[in-house]
């Protein structure tokens, strides 16, 4: 049975990939929870309640198997679906995500950078062309493709997304700090680099205050 | 009394200043619960439930104060202690962060940005100079910083890191996907863009298939 998982969990497992990425540039094949727990300095039972979600069977006496688990997590938190997008907004953020490669391992590809702004139209960045918005709703169709990235400024954003919806865009990860209307059949994820990071420091203070 | 606040509470509380931002630019003085739930399409008990956690004391017959509201929010989540910081490593994502003045808004003011590059110091971005490695641990020092963005590629992650921590940084905000070893004085963000974001997409397959 499928269910999902919390956000806190979701994190977890994500370090215990990077982690099992490592072990395999490395050649390690086996590594053990308390391993695990150690290098990210939580709990033994935490980590052991975490694969317990997985449907993961490579554990023997000296621990689990890198690859096994490794792919089981993979399998959860599906890395493996290969996922399409486009990003809108060729600004240096929109840039700077079509640069990272890294996002190709967890089965995301930006196909292209879209932008109003004809000096940035026909450049190529990363082996991927930025086309102008126009260009939009006919290149979704014709891709098939489902995921839009936003990158425009905050004043820009919801005339941006009404558009993306309108060309055909099911799921939207919106980078503006705003929060966009649109209808229920389409999903928004908000990124919150800043909310997060900062209450992460406010946090930390409150837990030194109490030391 | 103060307390750690969890994941969902920070983002949406997050998301209710967007709000409450966007009602500031067009003149709104008051806000009801109902219509902030609307926007988010989330329980309006669960507006109630999170305004309860901050002390928030402008609330009437209309609905809450902007202002007030808006202020609560910054003061729970530390929006307004100015915060310096460093950023290491001039790539595209680096540079992006530098360039994000949004940042501002919530008083984290990144001050410089390092890397080993010849090349890349000296330049200015965003009024903002990119200095060599070298000179890290002087101005550390010197400009009394204690938070580190590290947005170096992730082989190098753990060398900078090291080097952030003997240079006296406190807190490192970690874009590299990899797991870093610092010591417990040292508090370290692993921000995790990719692992959110495919999850939510899972998450609400699995949501559609369940209909």
């Amino acid at each position: 049975m499928k269910a999902t998982l919390s956000d806190k969990v979701i994190k977890r497992l994500t370090l215990y990939h990077f982690i099992l990425t490592e072990c395999i540039n490395h050649g390690l094949e086996y590594i053990s929870s308390p391993k695990i727990s150690e290098l990210l300095n939580i709990d033994n039972s935490q980590v052991r309640k975490d694969v317990k979600l997985l449907d993961n069977q490579g554990k023997c006496k000296v621990g689990y198997s890198v690859r096994e688990l490794k792919e089981s997590i993979e399998k959860k938190l599906g890395f493996k679906q290969k996922k399409d997008a486009f990003i809108m907004g060729a600004g240096n953020l929109g840039t700077a995500l079509l640069k990272y490669d890294d996002f190709k391992d967890y089965g995301l590809n930006i196909l292209a950078m879209f932008d109003n702004d004809p000096l940035k139209t026909g450049m190529i960045i990363n082996e991927k062309e930025v086309f102008h918005v126009s260009k939009f709703p006919e290149l979704v169709k014709k891709m098939n493709v489902e995921i839009g990235i936003l990158t425009v400024p905050s004043k820009y954003a919801q005339d941006c997304a009404d558009f993306m919806v309108k060309s055909g865009i099911k799921y939207i990860w919106n980078f503006a700090p705003r929060v966009l209307k649109a209808p229920k059949s389409v999903k928004v994820w908000n990124e919150n680099l800043i909310g997060n990071f900062l209450q992460f420091i406010v946090n930390e203070d409150v837990r030194n205050e109490e030391k």
